[in-house]
């Protein structure tokens, strides 16, 4: 069994009940080896871990960007919150020499450990919910996944609204978008734009912004959730 | 404008800032008939009401059923927080007496309102976040939607994996998902069972539990998940 407590100081963080940080890391592939574990595998933490994680940053994004529609912190929170990002993330903190898997699945790397680690990362925040509350979860996730958003935001790493509904509406209609100005008022260091996305003659959706870029990306983010892309 | 300290009244909930509770029933079309408005639109405070109610229902969840697997757990949750099921909660508590929609808006019906419905309730709960914190929230949405969970059990509500992963395998691959156990292990009284859900040949991925069913009820959550479907 592996010396959690070594993870414990790494992340200056310290469990009440060590099971609970221990079962984080059991993979399912764990137990089929191990079938005698007291513990179960993580995935009911995972599960738990990754709404606390969602309301996190969530909150984040919301307070500390009032300016920011709800497409554009849509577009930011998916791109700290993927499978990739988080373990980035999970490795950059050693996630990696305490997971808990079986040998064969030891032996794997790439995308299937890329999985293991994102989820391990959320069945941790489960954990520390569980064990600590809320506020220490906010702490280690703002230490840990909001500290990417510069990097998220300079490289952009996440994927505008537009491109996306452009790349999917191309994929599965066989049609490229076209935007067109519904409604625009106010004087101009005020104005207002309503505009429309369509496919051919079909209004899919509208979008606003108080610029006309803001207001086509806003559309395109209404799009994609009104078609379920 | 309306009265909202009706709405105050009947779901026992003041408000410290009425502008919250006002600015969670503005729909974008209010705003396009009214551009002078103080307020912005609810679509700030949906993203954020949203993440609150997913974080609520799922620790309610975890906590309440220790034996349920993520898979299951991930079902009941979709059944309690989906679009139709929050429009039905959100009429029940007299939420269309204070949307705040166009007048062109006000005439429709069906299908548009059911998403205003929906999303009006989850900007609700996010002023209310706002304003009273995470367990004033943990109590309406306690006594508004977890209410509804009975229901959604006893007359299944949710949708299964297995049936769902079946009709999307049927839909997008034109296979029929096939199962088979892989493992299995201890004594009569606590089984331990891995079962693989295959297309054709293709292992798509693995579940398990203490019975067959739950094995593969797991798989399918595991290989919807895998699939993206």
């Amino acid at each position: 069994m592996k010396d959690f407590s070594r993870l414990e100081k790494k992340l200056k963080t310290k469990f009440k009940n060590k099971d609970l940080l221990t079962q984080a890391f059991v993979h399912r592939s764990y137990l089929n080896e191990n079938p005698d574990l007291k513990f179960s595998h993580n995935e009911r933490l995972e599960f738990l871990g990754d709404a606390v994680l969602e309301l996190a940053v969530t909150e984040y994004l919301f307070k500390k960007y009032p300016e920011k529609t709800e497409g554009e912190l849509t577009s930011w929170r998916a791109a700290l919150v993927n499978a990739k990002m988080l373990s980035e993330i999970a490795q950059k903190i050693d996630f990696n020499d305490f997971l808990l898997l079986s040998r064969g699945e030891s032996k794997e790397t790439g995308k299937a450990r890329q999985f293991i680690l994102a989820n391990t990362i959320e069945a941790f925040i489960g954990s520390l919910y569980l064990d600590r509350g809320l506020d220490a979860c906010e702490k280690f996730i703002k230490n840990n996944v909001i500290s990417e958003l510069p990097r998220v935001i300079e490289e952009r790493l996440f994927r505008d609204a537009k491109s996306l509904f452009q790349e999917k509406a191309q994929e599965k209609a066989g049609i490229t978008p076209s935007y067109k100005v519904l409604k625009e008022w106010g004087p101009d260091h005020q104005k207002h734009f309503v505009i429309g996305v369509f496919l051919k003659t079909e209004l899919v959706a509208e979008g606003d912004g108080s610029s006309k870029q803001e207001a086509e990306e806003d559309a395109a983010s209404k799009a994609l959730e009104s078609k379920g892309w």
